[in-house]
């Protein structure tokens, strides 16, 4: 039998629009890795009856639950006393937990007011689990053979915890069973196509879950296998590498890395340098480029050539082409990149130029229509592409199909007609 | 008593680490709006076991419960079976689904497949809830006093279904009770300076939840009231101006507009056309003015200046001045600024400069400090910060930041010494 696992998130500030739960992702990733499948999450508010309530219910169903918050010094944090009403079991202070927290507060020079107490409280039978980041500590508990762990919510307090406390923990109940997973990303093919590529092959898996996902400006081919105890991953390795094979050129990573930082990667090994002329992207290429630190060795900067002024004063495209091919032509994104590497004075020059929407399409030149050009030592070339979807879907694609091309460009590439 | 909601979000890749589920919030807002009460939100794999268990829970707890998805013709989804079996209730093929369902098939050109069936049962007394957009209907049930909305997963066809079908029935169950809410969006102040000078405000009003949130690159506040069937909302209102008064200048919307948004209003109505020189941001004010359609009314372009030359060749920055000053500096924010207007031929011109980080800083000039200037016809001015958190954040919020300034400035505000 699988371990079940079972996550509370507490807070009723997600019970309103403006907030969802994102703490239960990291969780699952977690709890997935330690081999407990995650059966149900639940979203509960700052009562204590209704957590009470959720617990007793998720410890008839569940081996390991999970909950996430109300841990805090203020009246709404009511976690403590509700798994201590759960489990009719007392709720004391520790004072090692008390003075910790009192010396917490001398050293950066307050006293700790009284509402801090609580979170000494401890519930009768828990292992303490430290914060060593924040003011409240978690608990491990165990309770007829099932067994909960109480995490702080702020991320970076709950992330720790997680992975040097619970995880370890986790691991032991499920006894060596795992989730190993594998993750392959393909730039510039639609998540159609990447499937008609490969659901042959890993139809032939039929122990490992694969999920083919779209996250904008990629898709990721998700692989899972559980492995039991003593099981290698070889066959989920053998899967990842056919489907690299299949895929050719389209896979710009399988280690999780993003689109930007391959790219970054490649012109830092070359010992290139790229300079930008965007229009309709205005911007999104560079601010991809330069969220890698140290991108500076690579990225020379760009221009953002909104207007058709700035395409021909900045980046020496001609009036005459402006007017006679249009903005968004081929002539003159061979003469955005040409230009923008000439005036900044890079290897590489890139350029997009495009009809974002929603207005400015026309039937030869419908909203969606983007061109992209590279220009380098050797030449110019360009590609052109009509992106469905919104502006936004537009421009994030557009900047995203970009990269992708300079990367396939930069490798020497083909264009892979099926992309 | 308060009518209370629940809803259920089914779908097993929302227990994977990829997918939390975002359509409770639109579900959320529309049944706050009903005078409804969301009190637990679950998600549940697709599973006719566990859906149909939590189902039976709900309807101990809950007056109206909504279940998002497993609507589809896919051997995965199977709300329907669940939801009778939770009823008891029998699940019965309507031909009049099922020739809509055919006729649907047949306009496209396909014939229908054999699972496309199932999407044509209804559970045994339910109302059936037309799906103008996609081929699976919803249902409204009522069992025991206690309501259930079935509906599709799919985001647009959620919204669609939830406004036309499942808000006039929740608005009558709720006989006129409703949340009203007004929102408030600040720029340049902290969350705590900003709850510093409102919060003696709304302490006098007891009946309205005031929730102060910060996404990035701004303070919300979130003013809401239940307010019974011939209640007014007077005291929101009064609220609300009493806030915005507080705050003065550093209110840049009481409707929901964004900054860029508000910034683009503003030069438009001025008749003013804006240049950027961007380098610590490289690319992210741009991005985010031309979100905005027709942006290309009053944004010119700019320049993505990351390289020191790109500064002075094209920016005009002087080249003792990058050495004496530094990049990161008054004296060189001013010279991007005067210098893009000039390359650009803008009336206005806004630059920003600073140290994002990881690396780069000292302790003269830490990680985290931005310049921004913005130079017209009238002069050039700068303001200087210290942005704490990590290269992303101190991105975003040197973006926002320079927008709000440029705001001001345009507007011919004082800086406020209190943001």
């Amino acid at each position: 039998m699988d371990p079940k696992a079972e996550i509370i998130a507490v807070g009723s500030e997600m019970l309103t629009p403006d907030r969802v739960d994102t703490n239960s992702l990291l969780v699952t990733e977690r709890l997935n890795e330690a081999g407990f499948r995650v059966q149900r999450k639940s979203i509960v508010g700052d009562s204590e009856a209704d957590i009470s309530a959720l617990l007793r219910e998720a410890l008839d169903r569940s081996d390991l639950i999970v909950v996430i918050g109300g841990l805090g010094p203020t009246e709404d944090d009511v976690t403590r006393p509700a798994v201590a009403a759960a489990l009719r079991r007392t709720l004391t202070i520790r004072p090692e937990i008390l003075a910790a927290l009192q010396a917490r507060f001398a050293q950066r020079g307050h006293s700790m007011t009284r509402n801090n107490e609580r979170q000494a409280q401890v519930v009768e039978g828990a292992e303490v689990l430290e914060n060593a980041v924040g003011t409240a500590p978690g608990m491990w508990l165990e309770a007829g053979g099932r067994h909960i762990a109480l995490l702080p919510g702020p991320p970076h307090e709950l992330r720790l915890m997680m992975d040097n406390q619970v995880l370890p923990r986790a691991r032991r109940l499920a006894g060596g069973r795992r989730l190993h997973t594998r993750s392959i990303r393909v730039a510039g093919m639609t998540e159609s196509a990447v499937d008609a590529q490969v659901a042959a092959i890993y139809g032939q898996y039929p122990r490992i879950q694969t999920t083919v996902l779209a996250p904008v400006g990629y898709i990721a081919i998700r692989l899972q296998q559980w492995l039991a105890p003593d099981e290698s991953p070889d066959s989920l390795q053998e899967l990842c590498d056919r489907i690299r094979r299949a895929l050719g050129a389209a896979v710009f990573t399988t280690s999780d890395e993003s689109l930007e930082e391959v790219v970054g990667r490649i012109l830092r090994e070359q010992g290139k340098t790229l300079a930008l002329a965007e229009s309709c992207t205005s911007g999104m290429i560079g601010m991809h480029l330069t969220r890698v630190p140290g991108s500076s060795d690579y990225f020379l900067g760009g221009i953002m050539c909104y207007s058709n002024r700035i395409k021909s004063e900045l980046c020496g495209v001609p009036d005459e082409m402006l007017a006679s091919c249009g903005a968004v032509s081929s002539q003159v994104a061979e003469a955005l990149a040409c230009g923008v590497r000439r005036a900044l004075g890079s290897s590489v020059g890139l350029a997009v130029t495009g009809i974002a929407g929603p207005g400015g399409g026309t039937t030869e030149k419908p909203v969606g229509l983007v061109y992209a050009a590279i220009a380098d030592g050797s030449g110019t070339r360009h590609a052109r592409r009509i992106i469905p979807g919104d502006r936004r879907m537009v421009r994030e694609r557009a900047a995203t199909w970009a990269l992708s091309l300079l990367r396939d460009h930069l490798l020497g590439l083909q264009e892979n007609p099926g992309r």
